[in-house]
């Protein structure tokens, strides 16, 4: 059988799948797998370097889905390389299977990097993905399947314009054009030049091809793995195509035939197949072997803050090569410059543009790299869908947000992070840190480039002072208990910047004979329930204090430390958080107003102990 | 004087008292105020249609500072129009002035429609203001100032796609290209021609600019409000443009100058100056009166899915000229396409880009418009940074996040929203409403038209049973007491989907003679504390149920309820929420492995009271 005769018949093979597996699940989308089965058939057979049997291998290339709803294509090719049994691919969207709605890298799926089903992600994810090759010297080129709809995604647009900045020749985007969203005709429906256009306006090059003209195809695939990219392949493409009542049909999007609607479209697309493939071999690589590291943590004796201690301790890691640093073009304020300066290859200036510098973040981390990201705490909410998605892509990110509360003071409320508590306490698996001093941060922050899954570092603009030596440990799950004695009448919980209004509180109200305990939460999630119900137990009133809203943050993750498996809650809780909009002022101004300054601190705990 | 000169002292001034704001207030922004003075003079002077007396005057022209940062600029010109004195530009940043950091439309600021401050915001403002102006008919341009780094953020892009598709005539960008970002220069530099290009290809009309030439600008200006745009004006300036230690220097990003610095600066700007000028004036329009409506809510026998009601009482309110809906092309899953049906042009597609989406929306609603933005719960998450901005602008956004929790099934995590309720609950002033049944469903979408602030209602994919006659009242922060009497040993507390199983739970624990109280607390914040506490009193145990992860959601809701203002907890709380990474299934095998349906509920009943 000749290339292009086998091509279009694993095409076929491969809608024929996408329908029986869709058909058997009740739901999915196999019409928009039908319109980039050529795409994926040329692609698997002739120009992804790709070892089934080995699917971690350094050498592969890698391919991303990010029209993801098009999961019945992915799970029919992975069937035809090998991967997958037509038993397995048959238990599509069933309770239990590694074969999600949408791909997911559980485990059992060891083909699929990085989770997707929310669109405009897949071509961030590449970019990381193609960098962190790149950085590697290793020859693996990076294929990313987007549909049409997904396009209108800015997240989309920061990656063209990153891509091309950073040179990402071995990036290449296919764009699967089938005119029909999810409602409808796209915006620009069949207008491929358009599309061509703004990927050339934004320094890549593209190429438009009929995408079910298999030649056509393979002779674009060939140029765009050239590695002069970054490369955009314009196809256009019909939705559904292969059979006559769902071809460029509106009102089919994300829905399975039923049986006889099967029968019929598979007769019509010329029967079931078994047709096995073998991608081309990558070269074969082995991962090296995971190094240890000795590294020299900075220690602080003046204050300092702690997002400048998170810089210097990410600075005095960068021997550690797994580390790559990316920037939202706020470098100086996050203090990554200091890594930078230390690592310049592998920091990576993202510019503004949250979605992109997280989802390549992504990327990064799927191909073996410890990725930190960092910008102000407030812009992380910018990309709050790719932690979220992180999050089922099992994504291992080191996050940090600066200038976090009204502590930041002047700037006004559109700079201050009060809400980034809460978002990322809601999180799957995620561990969320505020440390208060730099001796604190310096190592939480060598602690997180090790954690699994998604860790969360708050950061302070103000400098601090000195709370902790430097050879203090600072556990994930603890918190200190900086005053405690056996007449504590009130316990005052801080994390971060409050534990100083805490501490000058306790101070006060010790002069005036209340004694306090005063713990500093510098784990947030997960958070000490021990030590804070032993609290609640031994002095019966917290005090939690936090710059943050009062919803979702420090005063939320305690109280449900409390409540923990249906205990008795016994006891007295007050949280004092921000509950109005702030405006600007001095960071002492502004805590006092929001309430959560020492005076205030102090106020509330006399009041309710009146 | 002639209008150069004339327009060149103005640009003086403007950046004279943009430097001895920042000075008197020790930060700002003074080099990115002076880079775009030329470009404010010009608009101010001679084209920007505005009664400075009265701001909300519909026949006046918008101005939007994207550039958030260059607030200085902004109060400048306020005050060479007579808006404000040189007093209270001297409160610039100190706290308690309306001359906050980051411009917001705060109640002494009516000159300041919206809040910006996080970048890429502005034009996705400005589009939606610009379809707002076309729906009723007006004359006004709207004119975004956009700084060259915030240009790189995909909502821009999002807002361009958009604003070309949907014929923005009227909206006109205006791109202060002074080629240093933050940290450093801008990815692209003073490559005007570049995002001149970019521009074109996303279907704008582009022109580029010297942007100190006054004549240039003046004639660009009248170019672009010509009618026939979307516009771009690509203007090439010198950040701290007109002093000689300033101009094009790194280094001095948000920095004030010192009063020695302060000095030599106004000096080589030829010293302070006291230009009063009055813009354009508009046509004097007035604001037709606020009218009643008396609108029939549909009403529900039958099982139905929430999302559904959402839509049809949408539909049924069409009628209502002053509402506007936004979908993010997914109409026929959030059932948005119902309203679609009744108000074809105030239906606004906004096409996958949640950004621009929820930003038109905040244009909109600053215009008077009842702005209704709807996707699925889990893509809110994309735009989060512009309900958090949203916020901080005051504005009135009603936001509807359908296919909520695992209830969704079959399509997998990436799709259900999980982490909605900790988003939004955190966002300062907002209203969080879950609705059980249609019925439900009506009565808080016709409330949630007429609330203040961000009001958010969480939708169902599946149909669920009729429990509420269409008689029923659903007050904001109010709760529903489903089953109650003398004897209750615990309280179940659901909203949403997860109240079929508590009611469910009730059911079979009653059997067994364990009577329990119900409680559908469909307002999430501000939540029934009342009814929640004697619960609590009176039946010792609440069990929590939510579709949603552990943290942020119903459970720290209702915790933060019973908390208070430091009452006593006594009692014990146990939270029954999604803590696992879920993957695909059906919707009640998905709830069952997640621990929320009712076998599971009553089984965590027993084993509290056993």
């Amino acid at each position: 059988m000749d290339k292009v005769t086998a091509w279009n018949e694993l095409a076929a093979q491969l809608s024929v799948d996408s329908i029986r597996a869709s058909t058997g699940a009740g739901s999915g989308h196999p019409t928009s797998s039908m319109s980039a089965a050529h795409l994926v058939a040329v692609l698997y057979s002739e120009h992804l370097r790709y070892d089934a049997d080995d699917p971690k291998n350094p050498g592969n290339d890698r391919f991303v889905l990010s029209k993801g709803h098009a999961s019945p294509l992915l799970y029919s090719v992975l069937k035809a390389i090998g991967a997958i049994s037509d038993q397995e691919l048959l238990s599509f969207r069933k309770f239990g299977s590694p074969l999600q709605g949408h791909p997911a890298p559980v485990p059992e799926m060891p083909w699929v990097d990085v989770a997707t089903g929310s669109l405009g992600q897949g071509l961030p994810i590449g970019l990381g993905m193609a960098l962190a090759i790149r950085l590697d010297d290793l020859p693996g080129r990076v294929w990313v399947l987007m549909g049409d709809s997904e396009i209108t995604e800015g997240s989309v647009w920061e990656a063209m314009a990153n891509a091309a900045f950073h040179e990402a020749r071995n990036l290449i985007g296919i764009l699967d054009m089938n005119r029909l969203g999810q409602r409808g005709p796209t915006m620009l429906e069949w207008q491929g030049e358009v599309y061509a256009e703004r990927a050339r306006a934004f320094g890549w090059r593209a190429l438009t091809v009929d995408g079910h003209d298999v030649e056509a195809i393979d002779a674009a695939y060939r140029e765009a793995s050239d590695g002069s990219g970054p490369t955009l392949i314009v196809a256009r493409t019909v939705k559904g195509h292969g059979v006559s009542f769902l071809a460029d049909q509106e009102g089919w999007h994300g829905k399975a035939l039923d049986q006889e609607q099967a029968r019929l479209a598979i007769e019509e697309l010329g029967g079931q197949r078994s047709i096995a493939i073998t991608p081309p071999k990558p070269e074969s690589m082995i991962q090296p072997p995971a190094r240890t590291w000795s590294l020299h943590l900075p220690s602080y004796d003046e204050p300092e803050a702690t997002r400048k201690a998170f810089g210097e301790t990410l600075a005095a890691m960068a021997e550690r090569t797994d580390i790559v640093v990316l920037d939202g073009e706020v470098s100086n304020s996050t203090h990554t410059e200091d890594f930078q300066k230390a690592a310049p290859d592998r920091f990576f200036e993202m510019y503004i543009g949250e979605q992109n510098m997280l989802g390549a973040a992504v990327g990064f981390q799927a191909l073996g790299k410890k990725a930190v990201a960092a910008t102000f705490g407030a812009f992380l909410t910018r990309g709050y869908d790719f932690v979220r998605m992180g999050a089922i892509s099992r994504a291992e990110l080191k996050l940090c947000g600066s200038h976090a509360g009204v502590s930041i003071g002047e700037d006004g409320p559109s700079q201050m992070a009060l809400e980034d508590l809460a978002m990322m306490r809601a999180v799957y698996g995620s561990t969320v840190l505020y440390p208060a001093d730099a001796n604190a941060t310096a190592k939480l922050v060598a602690a997180m480039i090790d954690l699994p899954g998604i860790s969360y570092l708050r950061t302070t603009r103000e400098k601090t002072p000195k709370l902790y030596e430097s050879d203090e440990v600072f556990p994930i799950g603890g918190s200190k208990v900086l005053r405690s004695g056996s007449e504590d009448r009130a316990t005052i919980v801080g994390a971060g910047i409050t534990v100083f209004g805490a501490l000058r509180a306790a101070d006060s109200l010790a002069d005036e004979g209340l004694w306090m305990r005063v713990i500093d939460a510098y784990s947030v999630k997960p958070i000490d329930a021990e030590t804070l119900r032993l609290a609640l137990e031994e002095t019966g009133l917290l005090v939690v204090v936090e710059d943050h809203w009062r919803e979702g943050g420090l005063g939320d993750a305690v109280l449900d430390s409390l409540a923990g498996r249906g205990a008795d809650l016994g006891g007295r809780v007050i949280k004092l958080a921000v509950t109005e909009m702030p405006g600007s002022g001095t960071p002492e101004e502004l805590r006092e107003w929001a309430g959560i300054s020492a005076s205030k601190i102090a106020r509330a705990v006399r009041a309710a102990l009146r």
